[in-house]
């Protein structure tokens, strides 16, 4: 069986463990996997890689060294092409000419609105992983580069609760999330601050400023808000205007994080996480399945129809609670 | 009501974002905690920390900025004198003489043994937090440290496979866990290493010897070894002796990573788990519960009796597995 | 001999550090030391730090554990009331009031100029520590602080090169330095960026372009160019404008990398630097020395006339030539 | 002109930003490169790396994305073939075979040894590079690789601290440094130990004991012993037993951090001086310098002869004695 496997939308660290296993896995069964450069856009272009040019796959070697390696070496893209009839027509195509079975995609909804696509046009086999900072998927508790992304952010705010205490200052913390509070609302938890503002919830300034404002009062010296990009104040910035209009007592800086983001190496838990995952969605492709996510829900695999997996999650409510009680 | 909260035995990364949460939950609804320095030593020694001397309490302040600090503000011991009957009643009675009603231990299996014994003689209520960085403890999926410790292997690993890299060498890196392997096998499948040798599992020096050998012969410039301290091979010096005295075709070297796994800003996820544990524990105390360890299974809050809580937690079957899969 | 310490302007990593020396090493001799909160600002407001309240000092001991932590414990300020003569009498009244003889302000040429109003209004001695990220100071061939801000920095581009390559795209990367090319040149060699635009060199947008096209024609992947703030261009958000309507050939992105470069434990050289330094203005003072500010000037301590020392320190000519030789 | 770059000897962080300076230098002003993988082994064994198979040369694009990666992509290795005369007179034969006009090795005093050894038997250039992380070299302020390995050891004893305090414990820290002490003094000077012990000077046991004594006297709760591997106690684990003999007064405990100091990106200060100096080295080959280490001293680049370069460079004086002030 020949398996194509590509990166595609937005990177995140830890989708090159995940290619690494997906090749050893199908490898290790006699199965050859072809990379596929630039996701949707080198399979029109018929982008591909591989080091082994008899096989015309990739090798065991070729993916040595690269799990701890942020980024992917089969490079991402959006595909504006692709979201065309006569695009999608010309990837199946590529993949019937090049005897290419089953595909594995790794990136997030719009990734698998793709190989919803795709699917229509070609009979191949999709098992897909999820492969996105963001964590905004059904179908697994977290998503590969999620955990990374908390970790930057959170080394980034420990980083800023330092001038922040020196000079008693308040620091607004923009963090990546267009749709989804995940990234948000871990990292204020995990780095302590005070306020998260999430797309999922109302951003209501006077509440803010009663807490702030209160804080001060039993003698708090910084104040860390964490704003998610999405949210409907409409970001760190704007809403330290808005702030600064209302009279918050606090001096104000605001810093937006930005694509840091979504690079360095990943944490262990997304090296495992993606380990995890493309192992089952290499399995899982050869087992004959198709139009699935590979994910983990409650520590087990589970593979999730790629319509199901593409719908928001919601954050968890118990966290937005947590966070209210520990913000003191 | 007034809480006692301590760490006992080995530190753990997370145990101060753990008395965090206890004093911000408790306080918040109007209960006092009172810090118990260096664990059961201390409680026989009336070793208390508070900084509200009217309230003889911990106060909101006292916790601020030790969310993201390694170690524990509370000190921690392993007491020989709590060990004798004539320990344990004077700890019982310094938690009555002082109007202590409960207390909330944070620690790993000796530590709840420590929790047992002292409720035969004491009627508080014990609700206990898994702050080890084993995880060798049933109950909860993961225990407070666990996650950081394998940052830490994972790093020093990350290094060493550099150098080995530079020298074509196999190195020998001796982890963490006298009973318990997960330090080791979680640091083998982040890290990527070969091999990893469990105290779960008997080691076998002639198959790790052809599976080195196969490798060599694929091509692999460099071998990693990760070995639990408590592997039946007597750890990585006594392994590496083995596999000189058999015949191993790499130069090897060895590196004992010992207690710096100890230490450290924890990372995201322990500052969480610490987190919504100590939320949990004293919020269960405060609700009458006793004698259970507050844990997270599956995502979800749950209470386990100290005595199973105690008990060894195998590491799972599938990760070893994949494992050998990706070993390749 | 009574000394105040104090930390003013923008903070720095190692300031700590240097407090830290300035109490061991005039303690050690028998002198007292009186810490200064919030600057200037906090000296006219009388607000002193000290945990002998017998001595009205800072003991040996209140300086332990603080050598590792970013910020600042005595906090720092930008004072307008000092600006004023009336401020400058009321700190020069207080001075005389608490029995201070002498002063160890650490910061940059804005608090270089207020130790220099001070000494006409006082009679005390004054030698300053050079503290602050933008190593713009002449007298020391760095500042405190820097190096720490350059290894942020690098951490930072080292992961935007990550995301970088796996999209093909262009970052521009904004990094502090109002008038100092000093930690966006550093940054640009140690991170391997293609181009670095100073305050001190003009920026011309057709060269740039220029360089970009030639290295994408050689196969370049991805592109980083670094911005000081202080750059003539107007900072990164300008500069891509610009560099779009020139006909920039690849996707550009902007990060703005902000107050993070503040915060962080310091790296070992801030470490040791900001204890040679804060040893030296100790010993100094003791000496009689006033009016100089403690450097390092090719490995040898040296003390540099507060107005010599205020001065603009160019960035040095060959390492801008080395960055074009390797950008390639 | 055709230019041979290696590797020898123990690895450093920077030896790879050494050769892309090499490869980017040279290349651009028409001369070609040749790898050498695995040092003078590699030599006697024509071992080379090219990836411009028609130049038999190494390519700008060869070293891209080099800058920040640990280890060396030429490997290194200490050849025992290179040792004997036959292995020398094969080496310079391979160089004329394959019109080597020059090398640059990178590497320590046994690589200069070896140098100087190769140039009795062939006439070509030889520009050396200090790659080593011990500092140890004559000839330069720093070794490339050095201030990575002082980084890589402060990190751990900062986490060791932690655990130190919490456990009321003395750590004894072992680092690498058989002749040198410069490791071991900067660490513990950034790291705030309490004691160093150096090659370089006489180790005296109760002299040790008494400070220890007089620190817990005064309060501390842990301390910080830094060792040397040449140390003449005979490294931390025997000098843990003789103060266990002689009464220590704090539970102890061993830490050896071995191969972990050579691995990991290297900082910027090495990345920067590693590309310093690997400019200045092809510069001067080019230029018919020969049997020269390119360094910099005092800031400024520098050459000098092979021969001096390798004698020992004492640790500062007044290091030492900044660390006795500090150590209160």
């Amino acid at each position: 069986m020949r398996i194509g496997v590509f990166c595609s939308g937005g990177d995140a660290p830890g989708m090159n463990a995940c290619v690494r296993a997906v090749v050893r896995t199908a490898t290790a069964v006699g199965h050859q996997v072809v990379g596929i450069r630039r996701g949707y856009q080198g399979l029109i272009e018929e982008d591909f890689y591989w080091d082994d040019p008899s096989a015309r796959a990739m090798s065991l070697r070729s993916v040595s060294g690269i799990l701890q390696r942020g980024g992917t070496i089969l490079y991402s893209s959006r595909s504006e092409e692709f979201r065309t009839d006569a695009g999608q027509q010309q990837a199946a195509d590529v993949l019937r000419r090049h005897g290419i079975d089953a595909v594995i995609p790794i990136g997030g909804d719009g990734t698998f609105r793709g190989a919803r696509a795709l699917a229509r046009l070609w009979g191949g086999h999709i098992v897909a992983c999820p492969g996105t900072i963001d964590n905004d998927l059904s179908g697994t508790d977290f998503t590969i580069g999620f955990h990374t992304a908390v970790k930057t952010a959170v080394d980034a705010v420990d980083k800023l609760r330092d001038t922040a205490e020196s000079h008693e200052r308040l620091f607004l913390v923009e963090v990546m999330g267009r749709a989804s509070g995940y990234i948000a609302l871990y990292t204020a938890l995990a780095a302590g601050a005070e306020v998260a503002c999430l797309p999922e919830t109302p951003t209501d300034v006077p509440d803010i400023l009663a807490q702030i404002q209160m804080l001060k009062n039993r003698g708090k010296k910084s104040i860390l808000v964490i704003v998610a990009e999405g949210d409907d104040c409409g970001g760190a910035g704007p809403l330290k205007n808005r702030l600064e209009a209302a009279g918050c007592p606090f001096s104000m800086r605001v810093v937006t994080l930005g694509h840091v983001q979504r690079g360095g190496t990943p944490v262990p838990e997304d090296r495992l996480l993606a380990t995890r995952l493309g192992e089952l969605a290499a399995r899982s492709v050869i087992a004959g399945e198709t139009l699935v996510m590979a994910g983990e829900v409650h520590g087990s695999l589970t593979l999730t129809p790629l319509e199901e997996a593409g719908r928001h999650k919601p954050v968890p409510r118990e966290y937005v609670e947590l966070l209210e009680t520990m913000a003191n």
